[in-house]
């Protein structure tokens, strides 16, 4: 809307402009390490997970693990995937730390990241429906809960949501800190 | 990288420059209906499921509602507050239009685009995992297959992920044109 005076003024403002968007490319490199420990240990911590119960109970397997159920190993799936993703995108950030001009490798990591909130998201909201009906049945559909008897699956299972909505939440401000530095790049 | 020759270029083309904007906030606009359509499709088509059984079986009711389910109603809520959001965000696209140089407005369609398909993915993708467990079930948990008792049901309910679907795509294609109309702005 101001294009016309911010354009005038572009030469003066130049330098306070290239250090905001230097610390907004480092706080994107932190945020990168962060959300790639909260998917890695989502994925480890789903993947190791499986209960033997020492006892006898009115199911037929005796055993629970994590790929019994098929939303579970879609979970480890897409958590091992955009770990991998925010690990290779971490040059890509330190890149921008470098060059806070740079235009194109920030277009690039804003449209993979939005590639890989999808895929989080739909992997963590997947699994969270799951652990719900794990805990709570359903009668209507006759699905009874399982957490009584697996009481110890479930607790992991839960437990390994966390590090991934971690990460949509992380993925989401990432994505916003890219816009914000798009918009200042001149 | 090229910021030097770019800037002194850009009077000459920034004529064209306008144009390309123009077109991908057109574009922007008519995927922003298309996706107010799908997801709104969505919401009423799963809100609007149910079936009451003509003959006696194993359950105990005999009539299956999307909300029966919590994660079928969590889908009916995330599909309606993201085509609300949609239609008022239609205003902002308009805007981008007139004004091909705006800069705050698309930051904001931006970040509110990235919270939406968020939102949208995981009520998605939790009522797919929902869907897929009605349809198949699952031996080890000893959940039953429902589909066999309530067929139309569930005919109804995986229809209805296909609009949620293409919005969670749209979106990421609305955030991928925002961030190269964003980067084009001079």
């Amino acid at each position: 809307m101001k294009a016309g005076p911010m354009e005038l003024g572009e030469g003066k403002s130049s330098a306070p402009k290239a250090a905001v968007n230097r610390g907004v490319a480092i706080l994107d490199f932190i945020l990168r390490i962060l959300a790639f420990i909260g998917t890695l240990g989502s994925a480890i911590s789903m993947a190791t997970t499986n209960e033997t119960l020492p006892f006898f109970t009115q199911f037929i397997r005796f055993r629970a693990e994590y790929d019994d159920l098929p939303t579970f190993t879609f979970f480890v799936v897409a958590n091992g995937v955009v770990s991998a993703y925010l690990l290779f995108s971490l040059p890509f950030s330190v890149f921008n730390i470098v060059r806070s001009k740079a235009q194109n490798s920030r277009i690039l990591l804003i449209i993979l990241d939005t590639a890989m909130l999808g895929l989080l998201s739909a992997g963590a909201s997947a699994a969270a429906a799951i652990v719900y009906l794990a805990h709570h049945g359903n009668v209507r559909t006759n699905w009874p809960a399982i957490c009584q008897q697996f009481n110890s699956f479930c607790e992991r299972t839960s437990g390994s949501l966390i590090g991934s909505f971690i990460g949509v939440v992380v993925l989401i401000l990432l994505i916003a800190l890219s816009a914000v530095a798009l918009s200042r790049r001149k």
